[in-house]
């Protein structure tokens, strides 16, 4: 690790340059008149000393692989990260971007975007998250140097969190899943300056937080945030130690603002032009707003091509080592042409087969012919490895000191997998997929939108997907989950009905480069249903499993589970005389996404009837006013699956009978 | 403390009463071929020594409002609740239930369902919540100390958690804010088997789980939890302590199943008739399954009446102490008259001075009557009281050694305040309302949907619910919250047009007694909007706030912000000759629970346009099939709110024109 000891120069900054993070968060707050001065204010002689001193970084390529990671966890503090950005040189941040903080299609929004500004390794905002996802990081690392070696992948993840993020839940999760896997290549900066938004946060926490990462096995250091000397050590001494680290950085929020510094005032709201001449007074920072006198900004450039012979050295030591190409095709991550022959082979072999199968068993033969035609995929279970069936064969589970594996035991802790899941997606090469109940997507619900908002390619294996999980009852029983998962932008809630469907849906979900994925599967076991299989005919999100025998009477739509028991009625409605179309609609997503000449092709002009256990909550969209719905309106129950579908009126009898009721509507 | 104290006798108990409880948990698992044997043959020994020696009960009363209260966190070992229960002498608890143990329409479900077997506190299963519901009636159990003093309300919280519990993030939450404020009377027996279902814990944790609750304020003991006499003493030591105390209670899972205990095949599946055998034998139980010795079962129902002479004595002091009233009054907790004139007055006065404000502060006005009307209301804030608004004069903070205030800063824990709000609702007596960002509802999701499948009345105060947020960007902005709450059962999602309907919308929530409601409230401010206030239209639902003059061309229906914004759209297709009513609809469940008249009175025949900052997911139900939408279609952005309104398209003109274009369909 020469290259790295390099960049490990005693801190060479003063309380001038911090100075100028100060100034440009103070007055970009100021000039949108809406933002969080605080943050990067108190924390600003700490992020100094980390990107002048100790961060791996380019400023020239901000997409170095082998950077060090750096997570603003805080992320209203976002001017902290753009006057850095900008301050470094990072390419296309420019002062005008700064002066547009907040603004319509600028760079600089309120919270760090993922893809907007250069720099922002993942979107913050949502506390604790940005820690969590910085785990995944973490983890990733550790996976890619387990691949590539230390010449090629080694480096550090930085990240600042709040007090908010250390009482989040997930900071718990995070926190133990990093300690046990012993991720010493962690660093976490604790923004220790005692206040949060509605005051002292002695209103609401007292732990003693050193203490607290100590018991999750990390190494804890104290340090007075505003004093160069004590930050550097700290930090040496972090990177030193082999466990995950965590600083606490006793800071004052607002630092250099007379009147507010120590407050809560300073925390989300612009400092206004009376204090911000104070702070300037203060700070002796005598430049205009948006200002930077020449000798500082060249010491903080200089500090942003500190690491430029370092990524040149590294680009050396990659084409030396003959694994370039290797390199290049694990970060492109392109599985389309590897799974597509294996997944067609599964489909063709079930087609024949004609297998009775639970889903999430079908799932777990497409991952057994996935994970072997890739090695992007690294799976996991927030422990319930054995229900969401998501270990295959051969897999290896990452543990401490090993990271050969590419499976992970997440623990009871959905939140965290998914925020991980998230982190390794960002990190590139990696395809995450992540299993769970449906219905404890809640619990996970603020990862699975920002893997959604930032558009990444995660997956998420979500079983038990109904009432047909029968016994264990209401609380593990979903009914309004698909509905506000389908209600979530940007993200395809995939629900297949057997063998085939579920197959196309994972084929789908490793395809859609820009979209996480939910898969909903059974507990029970579901037929193969009759069906050609040269096509890939989920991709259409809805289809015309079975037409009608000459005109439609009524056009049953169904997903997942119900789809068979649509057919089954609609061999019912044949015995009364009456023609029944059945669509399987496995993805409303990718349905709505096709044309309306295709669309209206496949829900025709007859009445329709719409069939899923769960809530009628978003499925009007597609039956319209000539219709019926059978489904759940309210929670399940506890009882065997057979007998909760009899006494939800889930059946093919019910189905048949609401299909007579519209059909002649 | 005197009757209290009566209750710790030495431990009583011998290996054969808490055999009885693992006889019944494997026999009934066995039944029903579906359950969980490992948690209850576990910590038997631990549960029999509590309800023995000491948890303050009687069986002949299990609502008795002075009672102990024990909550199972870990809600799999359902049948550890059910054993106890039949075994105490719950009334309406009977062998054929534990028969019946998973079957439809038993009160013994797979995880114990609030309101279905006596004893149960809480319904539990989704884990962690179970200990951060029990937080919440610690907390209620000094909020009403504090009213009622020692003699009436004096009691302690018990609760039993797993490793998933501890693993879970909410886990951190409930710790650190039952640490900081002191809740001695807490006491959480931990089941610490090193086993979860992937197998050894050790596969995804290795925090010290002391240390952890140690950093936290809490008093922290370890003992063998199959040790009759260490659990005693730990108990009672527990019971001394004056912090929260946790008990490391080390166990076998499956305590006795010779082949499977220790091993996670005994956590979620039934012995077998083999290994139930086998386990009779070395647990030396003879007795036929569901057959209790008499002599057993006399010593349990004595444990279940040893609180009977405390119960009567408690009745006696309270009659005593002319306090029976005001506490009966207290439990009942009917605020409906007290609230009703001094909201009706607040709509009164909106409508004459017709204020233009944001409903967030319209709400504070509501919540300032309300508070002054009634000492039931709890409020409380996730640490953003001064954007939520949801502290009015003079309520008084709750902080640790003073609860005589009815505020509570439950800190950045969106989850944790949801669930104590649950606690504090099942307690009796208070109702709990707690605020955040409409956004973030995603971190509190499971435990809202614990509040609507109790059927708790719990009000989640839900601002900045929409783009018109503004700069703090997508991550803070809801686009696809209000459907999934809407999706969830029994959840009245309230979404007030202006300062009347957030007074009405209140009221609704307050005299909602079975149903949670979330009121979804705008940052920007908005104008009153002229309509009779005689009457609380939005106990409607939806309703005509604004007629056409003459034959409707077209409806436009609206909800919260965009209200405003359909009427003046109104005014726009009037200047071309176009009739529009204007439909505020502030609830979609309240409307659909009117009769079919009303609805089609209200929606009329003309096209329809929907009018939401918000996806249109769900709206369908209310627009058919000559319609059109204005809203979102995918996440939003970080400027300004007026922008961001012009941005996406959200605006009278668009309105307007999306009628123009749906008029003559």
């Amino acid at each position: 690790m020469k290259e790295v000891s390099m960049l490990d120069v005693p801190a060479s900054c003063t309380r001038e340059d911090a100075n100028a993070i100060r100034a440009l968060a103070m007055d970009a707050v100021d000039r949108a008149k809406s933002g969080h001065p605080g943050m990067p204010m108190g924390m600003a002689d700490v992020a100094s000393v980390l990107f002048r001193s100790f961060l791996k970084f380019d400023a020239a390529d901000p997409h170095w692989p082998n950077r060090d990671r750096f997570v603003l966890s805080a992320g209203h503090g976002s001017m902290l990260l753009y006057a850095l950005g900008y301050l470094v040189g990072y390419p296309g941040l420019e002062i005008e971007d700064l002066k547009n903080f907040r603004q319509l299609g600028s760079k600089t929004a309120g919270h760090p975007e993922y893809g907007h500004a250069p720099g922002v390794e993942t979107t913050t905002g949502p506390l604790g998250q940005g820690l969590a996802t910085a785990v995944g990081m973490a983890i990733g690392e550790r996976l890619a140097n387990a691949r590539f070696g230390d010449a090629i992948v080694d480096h550090f993840t930085y990240v600042i969190a709040g007090d908010g993020c250390l009482m989040e839940g997930i900071s718990h999760e995070a926190i133990d899943l990093a300690g046990h896997l012993r991720l010493g290549k962690l660093v976490l900066l604790w923004d220790d300056n005692h206040i949060s938004i509605d005051g002292p946060t002695s209103l609401a926490t007292s732990t003693d937080q050193a203490l607290r990462f100590e018991a999750s096995g990390w190494h804890v250091q104290k340090i007075d945030g505003h004093d160069f000397s004590q930050i550097a050590a700290a930090l040496r001494a972090a990177k030193e130690d082999p466990r995950p680290s965590m600083i606490a950085c006793r800071t004052v929020i607002g630092y250099g603002a007379p009147n507010k510094q120590g407050k809560e005032s300073v925390h989300g709201s612009p400092l206004g032009a009376e204090e911000n001449a104070l702070a300037r007074k203060a700070l002796g920072w005598e430049h205009p707003p948006f200002e930077m006198p020449q000798s500082i900004l060249a010491g903080w450039r200089l500090a942003g091509s500190r690491g430029a012979p370092v990524r040149a050295a590294w680009i050396e030591t990659l084409a030396a080592s003959g694994k370039s190409q290797e390199f290049a095709r694990f970060l492109e991550a392109d599985v389309a042409e590897a799974i597509a022959a294996p997944l067609k082979a599964l489909r063709e072999t079930a087609a024949q087969e004609k297998p009775k199968l639970a889903t999430r068993k079908s799932s777990e033969n497409a991952l057994g012919v996935i994970n072997a035609a890739t090695t992007a995929t690294i799976g996991g279970s927030a422990d319930l490895t054995h229900s969401v069936f998501t270990l295959t064969k051969g897999l290896g589970v990452v543990a401490p000191e090993n990271f050969s594996g590419r499976y992970i035991h997440y623990g009871v802790r959905e939140f965290e997998m998914a925020a991980a899941m998230n982190g390794l997606a960002l990190y590139g090469g990696f395809i995450p997929y992540g299993g769970t109940f449906l219905v404890f997507s809640d619990y996970a619900r603020g990862a699975i939108r920002l893997s959604a908002l930032m558009g990444l390619r995660v997956i998420y294996v979500l079983t038990h997907d109904s009432i047909g999980l029968g016994e264990d009852g209401p609380t593990h029983q979903p009914v309004e989950h698909l509905a506000s998962l389908r209600a979530m932008p940007n993200l395809n809630v995939f629900r297949p009905a057997d063998a085939i469907e579920t197959a196309e849906c994972w084929e789908l979900a490793l395809n859609a480069r820009s979209t996480p994925s939910v898969l909903s599967l059974s507990r029970q076991n579901l037929p193969t249903l009759e069906r050609p299989v040269s096509e890939n005919l989920s991709a259409r999100g809805g289809y015309v499993l079975q037409e009608a025998e000459g005109a439609r009477d009524v056009t049953l739509i169904a997903t997942g589970s119900e789809v068979s028991m649509a057919l089954e009625a609609a061999k019912l409605l044949a015995a009364k005389g009456k023609r029944a179309a059945v669509v399987s609609m496995p993805s409303f997503e990718l349905f709505a996404a096709q044309d309306a000449a295709y669309r209206a092709l496949v829900l025709g002009t007859a009445p329709r009837v719409g069939v899923e256990a769960a809530v009628r909550f978003g499925w009007d969209r597609w039956l319209g006013e000539r219709s019926a719905f059978i489904g759940m309106t309210g929670f399940g129950a506890s009882a065997p699956a057979d007998a909760l579908y009899a006494h939800f009126g889930i059946t093919p009898e019910a189905v048949a009978k609401a299909a007579l009721g519209v059909i002649g509507k």
